[in-house]
């Protein structure tokens, strides 16, 4: 049986232990299981701010020539690369994961003409399925099919379809799909991928390249560790870069933006999927953990996090009913826990100083960050999840109307 | 003759002289005439950036749901909505200004089913005429026809044309277009229109509602003063907002995001307009500039600013040529002087301690605000420029290779 010090030897020997102290503390005391909605703040980030707010109080508009600003997306691209998988020059950052899932999706559809069907599951994240409705009222040939939770995605893909559209990891079980398989089953059909990875970079292996995936997209201020808000990212295999004639297109995806033509010419490579001007102070934020990225070994961070999930699955599991998957290969970002009033339980943990979240209809997600959270962090939450549940801390009447975004 | 002294009496008597103060000042003794492309710093965006920062480490996830960050969108497009002559509930922020451009363009082709033909200009800004090239890979079947400089619009729009679609403000003259008459002239056809305001909006009026204006968008960083890539803004008339499906569909514009609903429902009004998650510290920065914006009288701002580049013409004329219109009401935000070395006398500018901006062919700009200019400032301007001139300054190799974005 674990004990308390068995968490502490293990955090005596964790490779990446010091990297915690590159993250700003919350609240004292506070234990924060959300690396899934908000990651932690990386200590340089006011350093990065004074920084920016100078260019902006004296460069002004010089910045975009004399600065660094425009080059942003395409630098954190390639910082952020690794750590999924990809080559630096398949990656760039900017706009929102929606966005972005609106310029792949179109960008392979336009790889398969001939093709309507773009298959998904109906448990994918929502906003991936409004993406497509949204593209529908543009092209209302495509048919979007979505597979029922539990039943086969490789079934669904036949000869008729485009795209297969998938989240990596369930937003509610952290159920994780194995890329290079579904890849491989949709190329087998002549379809190809869009990935979201909101739920898994940063935490799990996407492994891009060697999955032969076509495109993928995710959120940076999840386990990325960007900042509330921050910029998402695309991800188009190399191979279909040039072929890719962008539905969104815009000035900063231009070939010469400040040439100022009246004709669009698509940049090269990943440039082209840049639109509008960068959210400046947004990328000085985010690389300040981009910085952090671009220095870790990922098969550390992957080792390290499957072990801290294996690890308060293994502390919680006679508490709980544990939602995810016990295999970690098959578990993304963040540990569910079920319980019936998940929403209270989260609210009676945050008041027991544990930030978790929940999602209907009785998902308690906790967020795991290989960078800063250390194996004692799961016993800790452990001891006050049994507190919690042994006591019916929850059935208080001010945790019905627990706020669980 | 105007004197440095006159210019002194009209700052004594200017009724928003107080506001320069609300600005951060730059380099000692610059001058900074780039409000076209980056606006000054507030003085208390530090302020709201720490405020943001303790949110970020220590509310993290529940950020979303106890603070304010998912109500920027449409809090920040009602201050600002008076300012272009707009109602609150008819803006909201968010975005660039291209895929803004996206959003309106495919919301009013949505309205003109039948009719294929966008007419525009081949003067205006190159992303607005990329945005429509973007739009054709998914609607081949739309026609481009652009006006040349100089020509009629009005002649070019039939009873096929379905979306009139033009910048306010020339981004080379700074020559304004009549937004009412030529909305009417649109409405005259059964056409719509769809209004890029960036070089206008915070400077002169676009009267919206009075000019019974469809769609418009504008940039947030530059008159605004929201920030190097701060988010842009969308306007949406509200007799039009619940007959558009968008085409850009996201969680943020759901009319329930946090059932998690497989189906896109979208949200009332301008709420479906939004898409992704907003970017939380983008907004908490340019939140310093609208609560400027909402506390100024907008007639108080035209006037000066029509002041301000009257008098700026008036002392400058005799030095070079003025690229931009002489009557006020037929300009933008900034006044376009014309020299054939125009990028070496911008960068002989620099050096005399004014940073102005260079478009080909000819134009130097001087972006104008009446919010942290001074009619001294002209003045000086003139002063420095005039010594550039007389004394040949500008023809030093080193301008030659001047940076002009």
């Amino acid at each position: 049986m674990t004990t308390r010090a068995d968490c502490e030897a293990l955090d005596a020997k964790d490779p990446l232990r010091e990297l915690a102290d590159r993250f700003a503390p919350g609240e004292p005391g506070t234990l924060y299981f959300d690396a899934n909605s908000i990651g932690a703040m990386p200590v340089d980030v006011p350093a990065r701010i004074e920084a920016h707010l100078k260019e902006w109080r004296n460069l002004r508009r010089r910045g975009w020539s004399e600065s660094t600003w425009l080059d942003a997306p395409k630098r954190l691209g390639a910082k952020i690369a690794p750590i999924l998988g990809a080559s630096p020059d398949e990656v760039v950052v900017g706009d929102t994961t929606s966005i972005n899932l609106f310029k792949t999706l179109a960008a392979a559809l336009s790889l398969r003409p001939d093709r309507p069907r773009v298959v998904s599951q109906a448990g994918t994240f929502p906003t991936d399925l409004y993406v497509v409705q949204g593209l529908k009222t543009l092209r209302p040939e495509i048919e979007l099919h979505l597979v029922a939770d539990g039943e086969s995605i490789e079934a669904a893909i036949d000869d008729r379809t485009a795209v297969v559209y998938l989240s990596q990891v369930d937003y509610r079980s952290a159920r994780r799909l194995d890329i290079r398989k579904l890849t491989a089953a949709a190329h087998a059909e002549g379809a190809l991928t869009v990935w979201d990875l909101s739920h898994g970079a940063g935490a799990v292996p996407a492994d891009l390249d060697t999955a032969n995936a076509d495109f993928a997209v995710g959120c940076g201020y999840k386990y990325l560790c960007g900042g509330p808000g921050a910029p998402a990212y695309s991800f188009v295999a190399r191979r279909h870069q040039e072929a890719v004639k962008p539905a969104l297109a815009g000035w900063m995806g231009h070939a010469n933006p400040f040439t100022f033509s009246t004709d669009y010419a698509p940049g090269a490579g990943m440039a082209r999927f840049v639109v509008g001007t960068p959210s400046v102070i947004a990328n000085a934020i985010m690389e300040g953990a981009f910085d952090i990225w671009a220095e870790v070994d990922p098969a550390q961070v992957f080792a390290k996090h499957a072990a801290l999930g294996d690890l308060l699955i293994a502390l919680t599991k006679d508490i709980v009913e544990v939602g995810s998957p016990g295999d970690a290969d098959e578990r993304g970002g963040f540990v569910a826990l079920r319980h019936p009033a998940g929403a209270a339980v989260v609210g009676a943990l945050a008041d027991a100083g544990v930030v978790s979240s929940f999602r209907p209809p009785d998902s308690i997600r906790f967020g795991l960050s290989a960078l800063y959270h250390r194996y004692v962090d799961m016993w800790e939450v452990a001891v006050r999840l049994r507190a919690i549940i042994d006591d019916g801390l929850w059935k208080a009447e001010k945790y019905k109307k627990t706020k669980t975004i």
